[in-house]
């Protein structure tokens, strides 16, 4: 198929979410809570590294189709810049939640489940309706994620119920995180060029169309964990875009930091 | 079977040393040199985590068994001293290596690999062993654990010939690395109390026997890459005595300090 530029954004936002969700993720691995637990959100943080890679692979199909340059998958994760990241903000906020920067700022699970929940809950719709999109690569994608995003929603699902409907702390903690959270999300549904153009190509739908069904599950869950559905904020935040929080640069340095010090390493 | 209190030190050395690699190991995660690589070495590191809960779970039914005391994987891994984790000291060294304390100092891959290296390439001898061990349990752990570390040992062999036959610079930091770290496996294979007990009652072997058919293989990968076996040093490490280096407590403090702001927590 012929691409566009747009077609091109679009899969590295894709890209680019699940990567930086991925490597926040990663953040607990050899820290968790319990042995179980650890292991679980390590191998949901290597599933969305591993969706990344095969789409940044797509993405350097279609940019070289674009305009001839040759970049690969590690080119897209280690040496572009903040403004070259069109990740939902969401995915790069610390899992400190609401008490960051106060004396009781420690990473805090529930604003990782939180995250998890409402990002994987939109990603199941997300994929089911790219499995048939018109880029036969990004549909295979999309079919092959579908399986793993089930499980994470699943996961995270079962561990709001648990905080929501358990003791008044966990209560609290997931409720907290919820409102501090949910304002993200308006970010999904808010239409652009890019997602005129692809849904226009027939590569993908606009977001927004998912939002009833994306709502109606996110509501379910929170009335089974007791937990309040925050009003929505006018304010729509623009990772998406390239314009980040005041946290994204702090996981690119963590993330590029040793690739780039050893440019064009062997290894 | 009936138990003893050495078969019990024999399950928990083997689960110390797994998990404590497992979990320096995890330390690259998000900070890999390359994508593919990040993803390999943190299911590597998952692969020992997940052995080491095998172990702790049959080292509880174990110790049960013994003393009626109710101890969980997590026990086992928050909640106990420095003094009592008996894995190689080997496994608790950081990635620093022969650099560390020194302004170059740096995680150094090539520390990563050839500990990697020379571990996996005891374990696959030893696992085999431990497939035909008289406590049931314990044959069914190491059978499942054969083709993982067949894996890891074929992973770090693989690097190990790209460092040594690699570059001038890759050659020196893989030759420093195995300089370094080749005398921590005395530790292996020096025989005690544990080892006497376990092999008298069939659970498995004295590592010493294992220790020409790994030294033949750890040889015959550092011909290929072209790297200089060190002279043995007489010095004997201490971690599976409980003796550790100072680098010990810092692991712990990493891996323990959540599970312990938050004893019985239901997360």
């Amino acid at each position: 198929m012929t691409t566009t530029p747009e077609h091109l954004a679009y899969v590295l936002r894709l890209a680019d979410t699940a990567l930086i969700l991925g490597q926040r993720n990663a953040e607990w691995s050899g820290h968790g809570p319990i042995l179980e637990e650890d292991i679980a959100l390590s191998n949901m943080s290597l599933d969305l590294i591993g969706q990344a890679r095969l789409l940044y692979t797509h993405a350097a199909a279609l940019e070289q189709q674009l305009t001839g340059r040759q970049r690969t998958e590690d080119d897209y994760a280690y040496f572009r810049a903040e403004r070259e990241f069109a990740n939902y903000t969401l995915a790069e906020l610390p899992h400190y939640g609401p008490l960051a920067g106060t004396a009781q700022a420690e990473k805090d699970y529930a604003v990782t489940i939180v995250r998890n929940f409402l990002y994987s809950a939109l990603m199941v719709h997300l994929w089911n309706a790219l499995a048939a999109s018109s880029d036969e690569q990004l549909a295979a994608i999309a079919a092959k994620s579908i399986k793993e995003t089930s499980y994470h929603v699943h996961h995270a699902g079962e561990w709001l119920i648990r905080f929501g409907d358990g003791t008044e702390e966990s209560h609290r903690r997931a409720q907290a995180a919820l409102d501090y959270l949910m304002p993200y999300t308006s970010e999904f549904f808010s239409a652009d060029a890019v997602e005129d153009a692809i849904a226009a190509a027939g590569i993908g739908p606009r977001t927004s169309e998912l939002e009833a069904a994306w709502l109606d599950e996110v509501r379910a869950t929170l009335d089974e964990a007791t937990l309040t559905l925050p009003a929505p904020l006018k304010h729509v935040s623009t990772g998406k875009h390239g314009e980040h929080s005041e946290h994204m640069g702090f996981v690119l340095a963590e993330m590029q930091s040793l690739a780039r010090q050893h440019p064009g390493a062997t290894w």
